[in-house]
């Protein structure tokens, strides 16, 4: 199955698709949708035009998005939940289920700790999944969420057939 | 000309359409839409759906949205970014300008102060807009919203028109 992750983020929105065969991962793509033009609502309607075609091009079989962390500036959390929105909405829309994880869970699925730094995250990524050429800091954090989500979906199968 | 105001939320979604022709406001039709599912998702593109349905029912030549005020819980302020980021988008989407106005620009704009109760924008809006039925406070929030948005657009055609 291909998992799509997603970093959410008004300047600039990171995805990477990655391929899951059992507990084989491989690069697929990644890359950084711009959020272009002066006004909200065109920065909007581009990130979720790119959004679009990233996933009309990949048709990934899952998707998730970071659960941002909140922080102190309340006017760049109300921006950052508009990105966000376009990030779960996407997906939803070509009928995809959309996981959501904590910055921690993702930072312990990856590199094992929950408080990894953003260049110890970008080294496993790419350990993780040779070959694969990073867009950039953006497109690295997508890649760690659909690593993420291949990790949990892993084990949800796993437990389903021990339940079995 | 036809425009819309939105009020937006995650579990409803105000909107109302009013007619301007001049400095005359009469109401078309007002409604709220209901954020449904579990998942976020899920109730994000509820809310996609049924704007969409809204904008293509009434065709509005103009779109505003509230500028929420950012409140204390960041948790919160991240959702109601979320819903905002599809009251954003669906009027761009449309090819529609939507213009932002703060909470206190909308209710300086209806009752004439800038610290009005809810009761009263709802009573001036009925006022202004006689024979409106209004579904609910999220509903007559959003007609408060196009009664703002059609007199700055009033007061900017006047004044290119004193410019000219």
């Amino acid at each position: 199955m291909k998992v799509i992750g997603i970093d959410p983020g008004l300047r600039s929105m990171g995805w990477g698709v990655i391929l899951v065969q059992g507990s084989r991962l491989s690069h697929v793509s990644n890359g950084q949708i711009k959020g272009e033009g002066d006004q909200m609502c065109d920065r909007l309607m581009s990130l979720h035009d790119g959004l679009s075609r990233v996933i009309a091009e990949h048709a990934p079989d899952a998707a998730a998005v970071e659960q941002v962390f909140v922080n102190t500036n309340a006017a760049a959390t109300l921006k950052l939940g508009q990105a966000r929105g376009i990030a779960l909405l996407v997906p939803a829309q070509a009928g995809i289920a959309v996981g959501e994880y904590a910055p921690n869970t993702i930072k312990k699925s990856v590199v094992g700790v929950g408080h990894a730094a953003k260049e110890q995250v970008q080294h496993m990524v790419k350990l993780q999944l040779p070959g694969a050429a990073l867009t950039g800091p953006d497109a690295a954090d997508a890649l760690a969420i659909a690593i993420c989500h291949a990790h949990h979906l892993g084990s949800a199968a796993s437990l389903a057939r021990v339940r079995a």
